[in-house]
């Protein structure tokens, strides 16, 4: 068979000679997954062994540019990733690897933290004074204020500086600052949902203060450790709310929607828990302001998003599925107004382990390392 | 073997000449179930063969003083309803009957009719001109309105003036009315999950009138017509909200409420539609009135349904899976207050199946014919 | 209201005068439930807290003569048993105790034990001794082999003299045993499911020697200890054999098909995993003997299941679905042969939890103590 | 923005110059894709608009030398195919077109056929006439026999002649034929999960003539078409067996492993129905010949699907879940053996919509049209 390498590096030579170095770039990015591995242009770590971790590795499979080269894992090491995650099975052959941030100093150029909150701060001090840029999945760097942190989590926020490095990873709001940084905190599944409708509705003053957020969100959101929670008996069949009024990705939510408003708000979150694997659904209700109609509102988040990749909104009388979102990274919005009572509902679907997860990571990454936004993560959702 | 028959007949006479009349009731409702079949006391015809047909003839099982002696069909004439309902194997030999209206005319006591909307009206009527008493599951007899009614059931409503004579069904809620007529509205199901829990709290001024209803429900509650919306694959793994604005217990939910109130309420009532099969939750967003506290809530509802067999107020921090309910005729209901924000969260569920439909009706039905109410009903849900 | 205690007290009196004995116990018997707890025959214990002991009490709830009025517990000491299962909330105020068995020796009838292999054996003994009678849900009785029971339990059985004395509790097979007893081994769920339909025809000898079982089962079976095997997110959308070759009802249907054929049979089973909760289906595949036919073997089944209040030999053409007998204490079985190649299958289902545990050991206790075998168990399936 | 067609453009004078052909066709397969859409190679028509198609384009949304142009459709004429499946939203923008051939004759170089049997035949006769290569999914051409196709469709087949042309596309075993044929019988996702295990054993003579498949698929194995066998209500939360005995992928089944033994052999296929909207599981009893170890039967497909890109024979003692393989294009295959009776046991298991149809079927399009095998198809399974 013909050799790719070398193919590769004749067309880079002339390439090189004939053009100017731009074309040369494009040439290499494109030709960068054809050449099975031998020449993508990031290196990762991935550190944690959850199920974000394996969506990560499942995502990258299809990415030209990014290549998991190590996993650091607790409970599995020295076991092969594709023993633990038998879907990766033929598509990644990593052995998860001790917790040491020693292997990884000299080769990988950026990681993914994907573990418990608390454990992320010191490892990102660490990683980033090593110039590895890092994108959090956890939620040690999400709340900008310590102290609200420490309600929450009940710890200390060991390194406070740290907090203004980090940005709030949901590109389509925060791009710019994204492509500046070396530290993301990739957000919550929760608050991913709910605050990609709501933010330019309450930028743009549309809506009231008063503003409920129920949230409906598949087991993988709870992690893969087994407790009763997620004992398959527990809660196949059924349907409950839980952590009413106490859940840890409320401040979150209100942190951003209150960025958004330029004041605080008055914001009810209430979580439940699906018998399904993959998929959150926040319906919504908001209040138009006097003299706003459902078609401004429409019309706000359509502008807001007509360019955007992976938002969709949904056609007038239109609410989605979290079906349609299974597996990819997209979040489809519909809307509906009742402009008798001023009532505007918005249903926000997308899949927790994706664009609410993994998948925005990828995005964050991406965007961190001078990518295309979209690399890797133009797949759509596995219905039926 | 003993002949129950005989030992009862012999126990009867003596206690009819020594005792007083009182204490041969006690006796003969002691002694139904253990005539085995032999004694119940009324004779009942089902009109209809869906779902909620099928979960009478479950219930009735249990059921030591009511007998289906009837089952009145379109689609499985000449079926044994156990060829239909394989579950009822063993428990019903009935046969499905063409839907004649005259061959029950003298055989039956009384009536569930468990018909598509509109069909009720003309079947009602004449049988309670027979005297045959009518518990109605369909949605002919709930609306008071006869041009909401058509409004959102795009028929003319044939007979208003049993409008006035149908009693809403909510024995915790209209007890005494359901004990005087023949006519039983039979209420829908997530109607009964949001009144219950919302409408002592509104009779006793407790809440704003601003309220959000964000309700869960699996797909029994569509029938068993097979349809695209109850495609196992089109459901399975995914949640939705449908009939936004516009779900026909929408206007049941306000006419019970507003009547709760005395007056007119801003209701916004959201269905969604779950994987599972049996199961509603209603999650719903009321505001405390100043001065009001979340005890104040709970004591009001606790003191209402006290002695109530079916509601069950759980405590301080629990909120309800459907599954708690599954299969039994129970209501549960948690409370969340955030007094600092005056917010009421409710967690109200029931089977959609039981207590949303056919045990309610069995439970209404007692209550007409006099028997006790929660006869044939104190089964605990199915878990896990 | 009336005093019922005060009627029948009365009723008692006067029927004592006039009538035999017999009549009275009849009387007592028809009036037992109604007495609201005042008068069942018999005080049980239920040693254990897992799901088939909450299956105890959901079906006990429904039974006249048989009162729970003690669980003994581990891990919810001084809790509410409706706390732990709320879905007994309303039907059980019992609270979990300390497993001291003194406790229960003057308190109590008769036990139920449900407990992790190993733990019965010291227990049996002791209650057997106090004369209290034993239904033994797990294994340590089910094998009159000890060595075998080492072997698959690595184990060694402590009392192997009371393996005699055990009986293996299907009704339908061993009830006359079952009634002379006091120590029941209750069966497995599995085996309950492929013994039934397979004993029949091995003791007629209408099958060759070469069986396989392909079973599936829900999760409950697996208990509800959180394990990585019984996590929501890895049981969900999939189904996967497990226990190839080891799995532990291996053995027992073997002792009991060889006991039935007479001889050592050629047995292969293997058990899957479903994503349901309750429900087990057995894929039997026999080889019919040479001239015997289909016909011959349905009429094998329905000769010996005729009289059987929960076996239902299904109509020609017709397989069963686990879905009929959902929460029932029925087995149903179908049958389809193929008389050019000799090819018998079978399907038989029941729930796991209740005629493959906790109703079979209800329908054993009833025996046990000399009551009506049925009691507390004519209980339809709950479908859809 | 650079201009990726211009760069592609002066790449390939460049190289066509310097380059032997060869080096150029490497290149322009690395390049297909980032070319957005502007160079594949090869037009496609889909015929058909069910679950099998909306998988095609999900598929096809990976592929860079594959592009759906065409998707004709009966139930959805004139509705973008986003809408009908929502999950494509963003990633195809076809309209779904009347059923008219003539409209692909001019625009497509190849079509995949997704119909009911039956339909395909007329079709595929005059796309073939106009050099148009065919992917048929259905079953009409998987059959050589014309009298069994009758037998177990109750058709006559109009073009029996086509049979000889058609190759049964399984590429693991068929794969030389492909490449030189136009016309691919896809298989039926039974059978491949079927015939893959089995057939290397087959052929090497490993195992006795007598064989059972216990079969388990997810609902869309049946279809997008409501039914009353595939209302969510009565598949969740059940397993049956279904078509015991007639299922039509029986004779498939046995043509292909006829064909591998050289013979006529004894076997049975029983499907279940699974309450999962993707995956099948064949359980396979086999008999091991005389002197042939478990270990023989490893090494006989590990040998043959060494280099597969689509084939995992799993690690000794590991059985495989559906999960593993949900969504991509993978058959994991476990094997136990029990030497003492010679029992050999197979899991095997797939996706029944990729590698059971769409994904086989652009693996089988790669090879009619001389790509490279998998290309688009190296997607890991979706899990958890």
């Amino acid at each position: 068979m013909y050799n790719n390498k070398q193919c590769f590096d004749k067309a880079k030579k002339i390439i090189m000679i004939k053009y100017p170095a731009n074309v040369f770039n494009v040439l290499k990015s494109m030709l960068g997954k054809r050449l099975e591995g031998g020449n993508p242009m990031y290196k990762l770590a991935i550190i944690g062994d959850g199920y974000t971790a394996a969506e990560l590795l499942r995502l990258l499979a299809y990415h030209r540019q990014l290549k998991a080269v190590k996993i650091l894992s607790v409970d599995f090491v020295g076991k092969r990733i594709d023993q633990v995650y038998p879907q990766l099975l033929g598509f990644s052959d990593l052995v998860c690897e001790p917790s040491r941030l020693d292997d990884i100093k000299d080769s990988c150029d950026a990681a993914f933290l994907a573990l418990p909150h608390g454990f992320s701060v010191p490892i990102v001090k660490q990683l980033l004074e090593w110039g590895i840029k890092c994108v959090d999945l956890g939620a040690d760097f999400r709340l900008k204020d310590p102290e609200i942190y420490t309600e929450y989590y009940q710890l200390e926020h060991g390194e406070p500086e740290l907090l203004e490095k980090a940005v709030y990873g949901i590109p389509e709001l925060y791009r710019e600052q994204i492509k500046k940084t070396d530290l993301i905190a990739n957000p919550g599944c929760y608050p991913t949902s709910a605050i990609i409708p709501l933010a330019p509705l309450l930028e743009n003053g549309l809506i009231d203060d008063n503003i409920i957020i129920d949230s409906k969100s598949g087991v993988t959101g709870a992690g893969r450790e087994p407790k009763a929670s997620s004992h398959f008996c527990e809660v196949n069949e059924g349907i409950s709310p839980y952590g009413t009024g106490v859940h840890r990705h409320g401040p979150e939510i209100m942190q951003e929607l209150n960025l958004a408003a330029g004041k605080k708000l008055d914001i009810t979150f209430t979580p439940h828990l699906l018998p399904i694997n993959r998929g959150i659904l926040s319906t919504v209700y908001a209040r138009l302001k006097p003299g706003i109609t459902g078609e401004m509102a429409r019309t706000c988040l359509e502008d807001k998003y007509a360019s955007e990749p992976f938002v969709n909104i949904l056609a007038d009388g239109v609410m989605p599925s979290t079906k349609w979102v299974y597996g990819s990274n997209m979040v489809d919005i519909g809307l509906y107004a009742d402009e008798d009572n001023r009532r505007l509902i918005l249903g926000s679907v997308l899949d927790n382990l994706t664009k609410g997860a993994s998948g925005q990571a990828i995005q964050n990454m991406n965007l961190l390392l001078g990518l295309e936004e979209t690399m890797g993560l133009q797949i759509p959702g596995l219905h039926p």
